[in-house]
């Protein structure tokens, strides 16, 4: 991975050690925008929020955005006002650093609940953090960012409005903890795209909402939502490109690009999913209306008896069926047809066979494949990417603090 | 235990090797009452309904019950239009080795998922059954309903109503797939109480649907709802005593015992849940209602990362306010207290520091603890008992079929 395929013009990207982690790893990463640009976001809907994310949802409301500072190895949650100060004292320290307004600054952290921030450490290393910003540098701040991963998350691409050309990259971390139902305007998956597109305030929300919920709310590990999910798109203009409506043919590439680095950030999440093997697309369809597929999508996805199977390739389709079954969803599971890959496993809801079963986990030793559920009631259709449910997945999250 | 302690007057019990499983054990139980009696039952709210629960939903409307047949080995569920042949073949087979009317005879199953039930096998084997009828049966039968759990369950009590000794003992299976909602009237758990007290269709009824509220829907291993969840009381009336009112003194003694009963056999439940190594009380309280509170501590219950934190016995109470605020349920985080046992590490939504840390620790290592929620918001409360999510359940459930 080259570290020139990821310059965006205008952008500058730092990922170094502040000591928070114990191990000896990067933790302080900064992202800083060269000339005033417009931003987007999304948060957890999570009642127990972090105290960054309190202050991120305050500042973007600023308008524009200049810098994102990031920390891992602490989440600066359940911290109380002593959190608030500290994600307040971080923007601070940014902004005297990079000399922009404080309001200009979004503020993420993840990591360990329910500890008092290293404030020491962190406010002594943003001066460095800020030395150290290069165009080249989105690869550090990638791995800055990360916690149980087990790699870095980073997509990109490219693209023309009125005959200008512009960059699109993203980075992002995430692997437990993931289902993160977050809303634009108000995700611990933390997710950056940056563009030197120029794109309106309201067109940038309008595309980044869209994508959100098609992609990272389309993801699940264990079904649990964090404290700290954060995704930002920051958009600096700097293609000096036309202006152009969501609508329009230059609105629907920008946004087939936004969609293509956020569906490639949520799928690579998926699959570093903690102690995952498998990331399963789990597709429903013919149910009576979308809102009855995502509820039978998410609740297969994050059924643990499923997920297990998942991990164990035993084509236990009985267990979809019961998943599906108990998501208060309207259902007939006499008419339900259930596939692995193509291999259509249980036609009206009963077994089409042995032979069948066999070819199905074929198609399960795969690392990626699709489980397709067909209600045969509508056009009611939902996709939700899963892990699987495995041996290494508890072992990482029983022994997480200790 | 001696078989002796479970007599019921009235009842007989077996429990046989039908050669359902592939192991060499006992998988045929037979309840036997020798006077008609009445019967109250809760099932599964799942949608994808066993056949043997759809048959049984019928039977107990008869309103008198004779006898209940469970297999265990195979769940004859997603099985189609032949599933309910052989349900109602199974409750035929056992009304004519018992001259009762087929009506009266209840129907369960438990086991693989989606198989066709080796009827040849089952159907030869009932009059074996019937033979073996014992009144100190009923461990034999306790036996016989078991899958992947690890022993029988197993209670009993005594009471006296208008100067008449009556006896009441239960048995129950089930270890994962547990999260019952089932509804009386209309949960793979299977559970049997049966006593010789004499009560009304109605005041058992009443009592029963309480009970099943207050035990086995308020127990979670993995959340998963079950296909075939059946709880089934049947009172024989044996006892004489005097006929007596839901709201009356004897109808609350009477109503302790059966809770007491089905208490017991709900925790015993969760202490064998599927790898389980820990039985873990959530009690949510101080919440704006009772629904809230429930919410709640079913979230908090079914969390993966909650789960795997009970099994690394690490306090790692940010977990459980993250599950709380997404319950959607109201909830001040910065309102919040959490309680290991007696041991308060959070208060107001923020640690009480690393001594309280150490202390529940030590809470921890027992195998039954209780995790106290407090809201401070209202009078909101709810308690749900939960398994912890260990490495053996993944490996069970990973390579059940195979």
């Amino acid at each position: 991975m080259s570290k020139n395929n990821f310059l965006v013009p205008g952008f500058r990207f730092a990922g170094i050690k502040a000591g928070i982690k114990k191990a000896d790893k990067p933790d302080l990463a900064l992202i800083y925008s060269e000339v005033p640009s417009v931003a987007a976001a999304a948060f957890t809907t999570n009642l127990t929020q972090a105290a960054p994310v309190t202050v991120s949802m305050k500042n973007i409301a600023s308008g524009t955005c200049r810098a994102v500072v990031v920390n891992s190895g602490n989440a600066n949650a359940c911290t109380g006002p002593r959190g608030l100060k500290d994600a307040v004292a971080m923007t601070r320290a940014v902004a005297k650093a990079l000399k922009v307004s404080e309001r200009q600054v979004l503020v993420c952290s993840t990591g360990k609940i329910g500890v008092p921030m290293p404030m020491g450490k962190i406010l002594s290393k943003i001066p460095a953090a800020a030395k150290a910003l290069s165009p080249d540098g989105l690869l550090d701040a990638a791995e800055a960012i990360l916690t149980t991963d087990n790699g870095i998350k980073v997509a990109r691409a490219s693209g023309k409005i009125s005959g200008k050309t512009y960059a699109i990259a993203g980075f992002a971390k995430g692997a437990g903890m993931i289902a993160p139902e977050m809303k634009v305007g108000h995700a611990t998956m933390l997710a950056y795209v940056l563009t030197d597109a120029l794109v309106s305030k309201d067109v940038l929300t309008a595309l980044f909402k869209k994508s959100v919920a098609d992609t990272f709310n389309r993801v699940t590990v264990d079904g649990d939502m964090s404290t700290n999910d954060t995704a930002v798109v920051i958009a600096n203009g700097l293609a000096g490109n036309r202006p152009f409506k969501a609508a329009s043919a230059a609105g629907r590439k920008f946004a087939a690009n936004l969609n293509a680095i956020m569906d490639s950030l949520a799928r690579q999440m998926v699959m570093d999913g903690e102690g995952a093997t498998k990331c399963v697309a789990i597709e429903v369809k013919g149910m009576k209306n979308e809102a009855d597929a995502k509820k039978i999508a998410f609740t297969v996805a994050n059924s643990p008896l499923v997920k297990t199977s998942f991990f164990g390739q035993d084509p236990n389709w009985g267990r979809i069926l019961g998943a599906a079954g108990r998501a208060g969803a309207t259902l007939k599971p006499d008419k339900v047809d259930i596939f692995y890959g193509k291999v259509c496993v249980a036609r009206k809801g009963r077994s089409t066979g042995e032979a069948a079963d066999r070819k199905a986990k074929g198609v399960m030793k795969h690392p990626a494949f699709t489980v397709t559920v067909d209600g045969h009631l509508g056009r009611g259709a939902f996709r939700v990417y899963s892990s699987d449910l495995t041996l290494e997945y508890v072992k990482i999250n029983s022994c997480y603090r200790t």
